[in-house]
């Protein structure tokens, strides 16, 4: 929590302006701005935009550090959830040190804010939560890192999992999570009464990753809005990637966009070129919460990816077809406040009274700054500077 | 057409050798070769692979070098092709400029081959297709540009097309282009009437821009088809996009690929993330010539897109969900010998008596440097350096 002025920026491309930060916080934008005994960053006149949100991604699982993994995982999900455990054993990967590298990565690239699922089951217990727990209590004042306790092997399918999950939330996990409890774990009743009891248990919310497409994720969907009903737990429950969203029968996918929007259900996506998506227009048009991620890079799961938070911008972009500036502009809304708003933080925003997050990027308007997603200049994160050009002020392990 | 060894690179990430190559072609591969009086080039055990192919670009439209393009263009076609028009006068663009541009831009990435559509029209005229002919002139011996006449206003619908489309063959176009003949052009038969009877008076070939989704471009292929057919021009009928042979309807997809494979109708695509695209393996598997491109970028259709075909071999393996490390160099065969292969250019190959394109590339393996795209160490074109560390050594006017 420190001061700063940022003089000679440009909040998201407009006219150039100081940005006065008073303990972590933007007390002050306006020309001519000074502050005795304050430190001093000078823009040039380069664009400021509020910290990018990375609200889907798994600091536990990539592989930053090590060799290109080759990848020649067979073609099931159920292959890549086995090989992922393997490799992990084989490597011997260290999940704090893994998560310290993502993190400072992100931290590079502009990421003030994560929320991470970190892989609980019945090989590694809890080894991975605590790694990444470890690694947001050295990273405080740098990024903050939210940890949803999630079950990738799978839940019902493996005794025990269910117990490791309880001790993840007692320990600290702040969000309990869940995958496909139809397509994986083939019980999506007993699923869901589990996560949604344990969230319960300890008034804490959920995100799950809904993979399933079609009328499965529908069904699924529905599952899903009768337990946040019969429980109260209205805007408690996240739902990660939810490609059914994207199903093309109008009628379906609507009914379920229209129920998130009444059950205040947000949404996280990754923005898969390869996939349908929840489409950016239709959800924002009804009031839907919606946040993008990065999801893993570079790891057993495929080689994609790098953690930059305005090059997924410009992909959550280019899969929702958006090439007007102003549609641009609001696909930086969901990598930035909108992701906020996902994990209940109003305040992240580039005004006064908002948190100290500043990222100062290259170009001439927020359009050219995320379709080029030039190195960063500066970023800071509650009024501390954490990294310059592109590269976190502290050192990856 | 010149001499040059390269020493100690990585011929597709494969064991380290050295590349000579001989009045522009490739002389011998192989450890510790030596060749007096030939300039020597050190690889530091860097990748090569073939020079990059973008078989799908507008070379004529780009506005780099040019202020940002605040796009603000209405949701229609219509609305974009007319705006585009209205933009080209306002700015005076000059064709020849824009196409030295953005060709330059290109061959600092790595690419040897393109071949761009050239806006033919009433209101314009030759003028765009002068002026990429001119950029082919100066560019000799950097990069090999072939040309497509393509009606982007219209050809039915504008009078007078035609005939422009006619003096643009007579001029040295090497192919006749065409662009959705039900969507764009209310007049199917009429359009490919039109095309196919000049291609057949100038005894050149086609690429058709076909956009036209499901059905409708279901549709337009059969009515292609059946042209090849009447007049006999087996493999000499590529269509770009054809977006309608992703129709998630096996039956009817699957039948027109193995068309495209019965008639040899090359495939083009660019990858896009929002739309259906003809599917990388299921082409392949077919035997359908298949290669991608870039299409246009930074100009008034959309603010994507850089000119760089390793990011694009990136992105055709998001779109197509590769993740092991063998599709990925799927992808980038694509991106290479694929799209020279639709050129007609068998011998675009990194290997004894192909063409000396190389372009030495960062990473350890061919998926990281896919996936990474760093700046292209070295460029060569038949045996010639023509850029360094990202840039061409010509410089961009």
């Amino acid at each position: 929590m420190s001061d700063l002025l940022i003089k000679n920026a440009r909040p998201m491309a407009g006219e150039p302006s100081d940005i006065l930060i008073r303990d972590g916080r933007i007390a002050a934008i306006g020309v001519g701005l000074a502050a005795e005994g304050v430190p001093t960053e000078e823009a040039g006149g380069r664009i400021a935009i509020p910290g990018l949100v990375d609200a889907h991604t798994h600091l536990d699982k990539s592989l930053l550090g090590y060799p290109w993994y080759v990848n020649e995982v067979g073609p099931r999900l159920i292959d890549k959830i086995d090989n992922e455990r393997k490799v992990k054993r084989d490597y011997g990967l260290d999940a704090h040190v893994q998560s310290m590298r993502q993190s400072l990565q992100s931290v590079g690239c502009g990421t003030t804010l994560i929320r991470t699922h970190v892989d609980i089951d019945t090989d590694q217990g809890l080894v991975a939560l605590e790694g990444v727990m470890e690694t947001r209590r050295q990273l405080a004042g740098v990024v903050e890192i939210e940890i949803v306790a999630f079950p990738q092997s799978g839940l019902m399918r493996r005794p025990g999992t269910a117990e490791l999950l309880d001790r993840a939330m007692a320990l600290g996990a702040d969000l309990v999570g869940g995958l496909d409890p139809c397509g994986m774990d083939r019980d999506p009743k007993g699923h869901l009464d589990t996560i949604f009891a344990l969230a319960e248990k300890y008034g804490k919310g959920i995100d799950i990753h809904l993979h399933e497409g079609g009328e499965l994720g529908a069904f699924s969907m529905e599952m899903i809005f009768e337990r946040i009903r019969a429980r109260g737990m209205q805007g408690k429950v996240a739902v990660s990637h939810a490609f059914c969203l994207g199903l093309p029968d109008w009628n379906v996918s609507q009914a379920l966009i229209d129920t998130c929007a009444e059950l205040d259900v947000p949404i996280l996506t990754t923005a898969p070129p390869s996939r349908e998506v929840p489409s950016l227009k239709r959800l924002r048009a009804a009031g839907v919460r919606f946040g993008a991620g990065v999801d893993g890079f570079r790891d057993t799961w495929g080689p994609y990816g790098n953690g930059d938070m305005l090059e997924r911008a410009m992909l959550l972009g280019m899969k929702n077809n958006l090439r007007r500036d102003d549609e641009l502009l609001m696909a930086l809304d969901v990598c930035t406040t909108g992701g906020a708003a996902v994990m209940d933080r109003a305040d992240h925003t580039l005004a006064v009274g908002g948190r100290g997050d500043v990222v100062i990027v290259e170009g001439e308007s927020v359009g050219e700054a995320i379709v080029t997603h030039q190195p960063r200049k500066l970023v800071v994160a509650a009024g501390n500077i954490v990294a310059r050009d592109g590269k976190s002020l502290r050192e990856r392990p």
